[in-house]
């Protein structure tokens, strides 16, 4: 929840910034407590306060504190890498998902030749064998993942 | 690599949007180049010139086309998803990586117990058991995986 309302005596960390009189209609206020100086700083820096309020007066009123918590995780992950900032991550993250994708997909590979060989051991009490989809916790394993399920455009090809 | 050389004669994007001369020396010619106007045009949205210009002087000459693709990446992201931007991608990419590697360590734990009930089953010749880090194409799936190697932190948690 936006928390500006119990500091209505104190002007908004946006207002404090730019020096200026904190109207009740403050488009800021809700999103930036004065507690919080740092978030109005960084998305001030990065973006600018006034393309952060053209952004808040551009989607609804209940998404505006989602909004702004994007853009301070946006310009804090800019200030931290200023090459790629929270692209960086999601360079990271992609290639996690790939690689345990292919993981996944050798481990079923392997479960499913082993209950081939098997299939005449049915020395495993109460169990289905795992190519007919029991098998113990991870029953849902052994279904191949679709591609289109798990990959993200990647940013570009050369990071 | 960056483009703009072959049009020397033209102003470059950035120029051109921004209706002014373009030196020699512009800093944005050679990451904006005349043929993408929309590129310049999203950031200039989204983060303003001036602060493009300013990043791209704070970092190395080498690093700054992979940073004009960053914030082209970002400003692109924030355009088609005003809340959320590029943070939402890193959001379904983190719920993925959790997804996938909690299917892999169920996975595992399956050929582990098939494994281990099998283990006095030889029949399939040159392969050791995958309990012993053997077992054909995934002999490294079996390794759990580090939280700390696949765990980012997520953006805000009620998203």
């Amino acid at each position: 929840m936006a928390s500006s309302s119990s500091y209505s005596n104190s002007p908004c960390a946006a207002c404090k910034f730019l020096r200026r009189k904190c109207m009740p209609d403050c488009i800021f206020a809700p999103y930036f407590p004065p507690e919080e100086p740092q978030k109005f700083a960084n998305v001030h820096k990065i973006f600018g306060a006034s393309n952060v309020s053209k952004l808040l007066n551009e989607v609804q009123p209940h998404q505006r504190e989602d909004a702004v918590n994007s853009l301070a995780y946006e310009a804090e992950a800019r200030i931290k890498d200023p090459v790629y900032g929270c692209v960086g991550a999601i360079s990271v993250l992609q290639r996690q998902v790939i690689r345990l994708q292919k993981e996944l997909d050798a481990t079923n590979a392997d479960l499913i030749r082993y209950t081939c060989n098997n299939n005449n051991n049915d020395d495993l009490p109460g169990q289905g064998s795992a190519n007919q989809g029991g098998g113990g916790s991870s029953s849902t394993s052994l279904g191949q993942q679709s591609p289109s399920d798990y990959y993200y455009p990647s940013p570009w090809n050369n990071y």
